[in-house]
C-alpha cells in the first residue's frame, strides 16, 4: 500500500506553539506514527509549497491512499491539482481529509456541499463515541469512546451529504455534537473524513487517533474491480 | 389522518411525581398537544390495561399513524398484538416509538437488533441538534437545537440498524451523545424513533417537542402505493 | 409552490422529429402536464438561450422547485449561473434533474462524481420498478411498475454517490438495469434525479411519469427550518 | 477465519435433478469452492437434520462467518437456534444468507420485514450488474456484470429495509429487476444477502459467484471492537 500524506505545512513554520508540537510538520508526525502501525506500507509526504504541491500525476498514479491536512491556504491549492486528485479518487484512490480539510477544495468538490460548520477555539474536552462498532475503522481500538482532553470544537450542522456510515459522533464540553468520522464513496474511491487534528494540540501523537487513521488507510485502499468513468455507448 | 396514541399508562397511576406532570396520562397530554397542531386529525388513545391493549384489528386497520410509549411493562404486551401492529406497519401505518419504547417488542422486532443503550437518571441538560435540516420533521421548528433543561440521559452505542436518516443528535451534560431522532422504512411503513419523553420530566408539554411529533405524524402517514407482502409466483 | 422548469430547448427547434412530439418545447409540455396535477402551483419556464438562461437571482430566489432538462449544450451553461443554482439548492430549493441532465454541470457539482453511465438509442422497452413503496414520490401511482414501450437505454454503472433512497430501478429489454429514481439531500435542499425523458419519445405526455414528477415537486419543496451555510465561530 | 456453511440439505436427497448437480449437498460444493479461494480459512458445515441443526453454542461461538442456505423447511428450524444465531450476529459474527434464505427465520428476524418477493421458475438468463464498484465484495471479480445463463427469477418489490449498500442489481430476461447483493449491519455483525443459488442450476460451481462469496466472507469477518448488547446504567 502506497500512502501519500499531504500537508499545507504553513502553521508549523510560522507559529512557534505549533512548531513545538510538530517540529518537522504534521505530515512527518503522521508518517512516523503510521509507519509503526503499517510496517508494510510505503509512506511518502507532499506539501503545498513544493512544485505542483508535490502532487505530480506520477505521484498520484502511484498513491493508494492520500491523507489531506489543510487550513489557512485552501485557496492557494491549484484547481488543476484538485481536479487531478478528484479524478484519482474516482478511479479508486482512498482519501482521508483530516480536521480543517473539511473546507478544502478537494473535499467540497467531492461532497457537492459547502461543508461548513460551527467552531470554537477553547481547548475544551472532546469525546468521540463509536456509533458503528461493525466498521473495520474501529478495529483494535479497544474503547467505546476516545477522549481528547483539549481540542478545538466543531459543531453541527455540518453541511455534508448523508454519509454512507457515521462511525464516530463527538461530544464537546461546551454543548455541541459533531459527526466526526464519516465515510463516503465517490466513483470507485472511498473517502473517510476524520475530525481530530487541530494544530495547537498534540492530537496526531495520540495512539488511538493514529490507530483510527491506520485502519482507515486499510479500509480505503482500492480494490481491483473494473471502473469506467466515461459515458459509453453500447449496441 | 387517524392517529392512535398508545401508552403503557402505569407510572402515572402508581407514582405521584409522574401523576403530577401527567394527571391524565402521557397519552392524554400528547393527544391534547397534537390536537392543537393537527386540528384536522382524528386522535384516539389506547392503553396497556384495556382489553387487547386497546388495539383491536379494527382499530389498527383505521390507524394511519401510531405513537407508542412504554417503559416498565414491555413484556406484558401480547405477542399477537405486537405481530398485528408489525403487519400494519408493513402495510403502511406510520409508527413513532417514543423514549423508552426503544426496548418495546414492536420496535425490537422492526429493527432486528437489541435496541439497547446506556442511560443515567440525573435530571441533566439535553440539547437536540438538528443534523438533517432538509427533513420535513424539522419544519417550523425555528431553532437549530432544542434544549431540555432536565431529563434522563440516553447514550451511545444505541444498538439499531443504520437509520435512513438521522434527524437529531443529542448532547448530554454528563458527556454522552445519542442519535435521538431516527427514521426507518419497513415494508410500506415509516418509523420515526424519537428519544425525549422521560415520565418524570414535563417533556410532552414542550412546544418544540410536540411540533416535532406532529411533523413526524404528517411524514409517517401512509401513501396509497401498491404493496404486496406475500411471495407471489408470476409467469 | 413556485416551480421553474428549465429546458435547454435546442433539439425541439432543430430536429423535426422532436418538434413533432414537443412543438412548444419540453418545458411547455411539462408545464401543461404539471398544471393539471398541481393546480395550486405557480409554474414558470426558463430556457438556455434567454439572457442569463432565464435564471436571474430574483427568479432563483422565488423558486421552490426547479426542473432541469439539458442534453447537447451542457457546456454552454454559464458557470456563474450554475453556482447560483447550487447555492439555492443548499438553501432549500428542490432540484429535479431529468434524463440527460445526469451530465449537466449542476448535477455533477452537487454529486461530486462524474455521473456517467452506459447508453444505447434503440427505442427499446423500459420498465421502472418501484423499490421503495414507502416513498411519497410513488403516491397515487397505482402500479408496481411503469412501462415505457420505446425509449433510450441508460445502464449501470451509474457513477453517482450512494443515494439517500432509490425509488425506481429500470429494466431494459436489451439486458441492462439502472437506478432511475434517486433522492439526495444537499444542504437544506432535496434532489430527485429521474431518468425518463428522451426527446425522441413522448415520455412527458405519459400520465404516470407526470404523476411521479408532480409528487417529486411536492416532496422537494423546502421546509422553513433554519440553515446557515457559512462557517460560524461561537463562544 | 472460521466459516460455517449451513444447509437445509433436503432437496439434494429427495430430488435426483438436484443430486446430480450437488451429489454431496450444496454445503459441500460451497466448502470445496471456498477452500480454493480462502486456503487459510477453516471451513465446516452443518445441516438441518443434525442434532440442534449442527449449531451448538460452541460451534456458534467459534464461527466468524456463517453461510445459510434454506428453502423448503424454514419452519422446521428451531426458534431457540435462530435466537442463538441472531445473538451471535449481534456480537459480530458475519452472516451470508443465500438465495431462498430470504425467507428464513434468521433473515426475517434480522431485517424486521417480511422479506418476500416475486419469483418465477423458468430457467431464464440473469445478469448481475455491479452498482458499487468501491465495495470490497467485488474485488478481483474482473467484470462489470456476472451472467448466469439459466436460473430462477426473483423480482422486486423485495421487502427488505433499505440496505447499507446495494452491490449488485439483477436483470432477468422476463422483465424483472432485483437487488441481488445487499449489505446490512446488525449490532456488531455484518450481513450480506446474495441472491444466486437455485438448487436446480449449478450456480455454486460458477467461479465468479464463488469469488463474490469468498470476498463476502472476508468482508463480514468480525473486528475486535467492544460491543455491549445489554442496557447499562452509568453514573
Amino acid at each position: 500500500m502506497n500512502i501519500t500524506i499531504w500537508n499545507e505545512f504553513r502553521h508549523e513554520r510560522s507559529k512557534p506553539e505549533v512548531a513545538e508540537i510538530y517540529p518537522n510538520g504534521i505530515h512527518t508526525a503522521l508518517a512516523d506514527g503510521l509507519a509503526l502501525l503499517l510496517p508494510a506500507a510505503t509512506i511518502e509526504t507532499a506539501t503545498l509549497d513544493e512544485p505542483q504541491h508535490g502532487l505530480t500525476q506520477e505521484r498520484l498514479d502511484n498513491t493508494d491512499v492520500m491523507l489531506w491536512w489543510g487550513h489557512a491556504a485552501h485557496d492557494e491549492v491549484d484547481d488543476g491539482v484538485v481536479a487531478a486528485v478528484q479524478q484519482r479518487v474516482w478511479e479508486g484512490m482512498g482519501l482521508i481529509p483530516l480536521h480543517s480539510a473539511h473546507a478544502s477544495k478537494i473535499f467540497q468538490r467531492l461532497m457537492g456541499t459547502g461543508c461548513m460548520l460551527r467552531w470554537r477555539e477553547a481547548g475544551e474536552m472532546e469525546r468521540l463515541w463509536v456509533v458503528d462498532p461493525s466498521h473495520p475503522i474501529v478495529n483494535g481500538l479497544g474503547v467505546e469512546c476516545i477522549t481528547l482532553p483539549e481540542t478545538e470544537m466543531y459543531g453541527e450542522f455540518f453541511d455534508i451529504p448523508q454519509p454512507d456510515s457515521v462511525v464516530f459522533i463527538s461530544w464537546f464540553a461546551g454543548g455541541e455534537v459533531f459527526r466526526s468520522g464519516c465515510t463516503f464513496s465517490r466513483g470507485k474511491g472511498k473517502v473517510f473524513y476524520f475530525r481530530p487534528g487541530h494544530e495547537t494540540h498534540p492530537i496526531y501523537h495520540n495512539e488511538q487517533i493514529l490507530r483510527v487513521i491506520a485502519n482507515a488507510c486499510c479500509w480505503a485502499a482500492p480494490n481491483d474491480a473494473p471502473y469506467t468513468k466515461e459515458a459509453r455507448s453500447i449496441v
